[in-house]
């Protein structure tokens, strides 16, 4: 079988989010870099695979996707194993719990952890943008009380979805790896079963690998 | 069997999410009103169902969910029937582009559709705040190429995902019903194969139904 083809930088987020999934089910992949200063993401070709011109894109002989988390699912459908099934579609009750926590993830705890992470590390490393204080400190409160009820569902439960690893988790790496080179990273400290969690996470060799390839900086 | 509960105002876009998932898959479903002026979303009882104290929250039996998306999926593999499918995740590559284009709602769609909505109808008539034209021109102009890369795509296939109705189709539901009573509903009209498309989910019972309860206003 040809190893599956990703398209994008591996230090970008949504590529790391597809990453960590291939990482996690032992399937093999190439990353293909897309060069963004060569406007690579709006040749035709790119555009093809991602006709809105974003990365990531993917491709599995015929099969050709984009949207992080929907070639994420793929991935995880297709490379499914039982020591690896971390959408438990078979499941009725834990499918909807991996899907509760993922909707949590794009819909509460990425829109007030990001934007941490664009103004502490992207804008001023990146985009020669200074950091705007005033969207930092919205956001840091917005993310307690995400945070708080992070803290509550993981004193209950090891991982997101329950006692078993999943999707949902994996979804908050790629992003969370990047606000823990924030100056805020200390903020987790208070919430000390989402700290553990966490740390639970990166022991993995799935996202210690990714890491080693995404630090210092996004 | 208990018909299932859904907990929300009929006519927030995120409970006709979920109301036209259960529609198209037949179930039986009561709707439980959450009186926002009362403060009932901040009650014990809604944040044992939803701990952000949002809507829709979802209850059968002992299983309780929230997250409008999470919800829909739940109901939709739950009363899946050889009629409705719409998921296809018995098949690894429909069920692939199931989830492209929900991801495409949800990240590219309702961002540029979504703000003229809240602009042109809930903002003025729910929340006596004037419409911000200047978000209004802004979330077209967005929206303009989003539906450009729709009729690319719908010029070839009957549905999103393929030629199909799916969960990808439905989501688009509640907020480009509500769209088509903004002043701006006439941009449908430059993209032939979008507004056909729309049309034909409109013809829908489902939609036909819900419709009728959500009209005129949001």
């Amino acid at each position: 079988m040809a190893p599956v083809k990703v398209f994008g930088p591996a230090m970008s987020t949504n590529v790391a989010r597809v990453l960590v999934c291939l990482e996690e089910v032992g399937a093999e992949y190439e990353v293909v870099n897309i060069d963004f200063q060569a406007k690579e993401h709006k040749s035709p070709e790119h555009l093809a695979r991602n006709p809105f011109g974003q990365i990531p894109a993917f491709q599995d002989g015929d099969v050709v996707l984009f949207e992080s988390r929907a070639i994420s699912k793929y991935v995880l459908r297709k490379f499914k194993s039982p020591k690896a099934d971390l959408l438990r579609e078979g499941n009725l009750k834990e499918a909807a719990m991996v899907d509760v926590w993922t909707e949590v993830e794009a819909h509460q705890y990425n829109p007030a952890l990001s934007p941490v992470v664009y103004e502490c590390l992207i804008n001023p490393a990146m985009r020669g943008i200074p950091t705007d204080q005033v969207v930092v400190e919205e956001s840091l409160e917005k993310l307690r009380k995400v945070l708080e009820v992070y803290e509550a569902r993981l004193a209950k439960h090891a991982y997101l979805a329950g006692d078993f690893l999943s999707f949902a988790d994996l979804n908050h790496f790629p992003y969370t790896f990047y606000f823990m080179a924030t100056p805020h990273a200390s903020l987790f400290d208070s919430y000390p079963h989402v700290k553990a969690w966490w740390e639970r996470l990166m022991a993995r060799p799935s996202m210690k690998k990714l890491g080693a390839t995404m630090a210092p900086k996004p």
